[in-house]
């Protein structure tokens, strides 16, 4: 097991083969092969692979994958057998959708907090989350255990809050606002940019090439 | 100039680079070092000078970059002196916030039009951009010369949708659904999916790493 050094590309893939797996699982699935796998998640076969060699032995080969082990082996490896909860900062128009996303209604992901400044917004309840003022946010974030920020504020705003999230005790940050953020070296940063995802595309479009698969 | 071949995550940094250039210009900068940039993209300098060798040589070595000539040269790259149209389907929450959402008030990317089966929806106009009925996305999308969209229907409606676009000559998708869509080898599918990307932040928290830079 070397959970710590695998590449990014594979981490990112893990999420979406444990879905398909609980799919399988749910269908009375017993096995899947590999080219089903490979096929069901559009991911080569190949990377698929190299992607599970990472964790050592997880099938035979020739035989296929046993799904229900390979389904509690990824809850284990993306902590879906643990609560985690998760506070939003900036509840603005994209914020404000992502209090109502779903999150593939997973049951180990918990949006328990939303913090905004504006003082019509605060006090309100948006789909079952209370939106507090960001003066309660350090206090919250304690109460609450709350690890995980999703952070949709102005981006002049970003880095302050950031700070703030810091000081509060967060350990993690999905950033959707185009600032590249800092953070001390203990404080992961994930960021998700729209515009570089649609200017990629349009880049791919206009090389007339293919959008290669994620090493 | 190897275009068809840079990685995916080479493609990703792109508008990121470009952006900084463009602030750095626009702040009246006329050079800028490789460390400068690293620092400011937050990207390390050995990835930045990898991802430049992909287009030949992009400057001298100690002398630094030029600004204007390096944020032209990505301008093009990027296709950022084109006008690319743009349409959305599926006014959903999401949908909606993104039909808002300024794509860091790029000039060369134009949302023109959104689609919904909802008749409370259809017919409206949501921060300039029509919303066009689903019956006439094919005719829209033709007049308007749109080649890209943006999916955020509902997961069970999103192949359907997927060929619809497809029909009516869409080249590339940006799929916010989390189902994994098939489409054909010419028309490019983004996919961006938001609970993956909690995942993935979730998982490097709890495996104690820190996020490595993609390749």
């Amino acid at each position: 097991m070397k959970d710590n050094q695998i590449p990014k590309a594979t981490a990112k893939r893990l999420p979406l083969y444990y879905r398909y797996l609980r799919l399988l699982n749910d269908a009375g699935k017993k096995k899947v092969s590999s080219t089903e796998l490979s096929e069901a998640v559009q991911v080569d076969s190949a990377t698929i692979r190299r992607d599970f060699s990472y964790f050592g032995e997880l099938g035979k080969r020739g035989y296929g994958y046993d799904v229900k082990d390979l389904m509690h082996f990824f809850a284990k490896t993306l902590n879906d057998d643990q609560m985690t909860n998760v506070a939003l900062v900036g509840v603005g128009n994209l914020g404000s959708a992502l209090l109502k996303y779903k999150f593939h209604q997973s049951n180990s992901i918990r949006v328990s907090a939303a913090f905004d400044v504006n003082p019509e917004i605060v006090g309100r309840i948006v789909d079952g989350i209370p939106v507090y003022p960001m003066s309660d946010m350090k206090e919250q974030i304690s109460i609450q255990q709350i690890d995980i920020a999703i952070l949709t504020v102005p981006a002049e705003r970003s880095q302050d809050v950031v700070n703030d999230l810091v000081a509060a005790g967060i350990k993690g940050i999905l950033n959707f606002t185009p600032t590249r953020i800092t953070a001390p070296a203990d404080v992961l940063v994930q960021n998700v940019d729209l515009t570089t995802e649609l200017q990629t595309l349009i880049y791919f479009l206009h090389s007339g090439g293919i959008i290669p698969e994620e090493n």
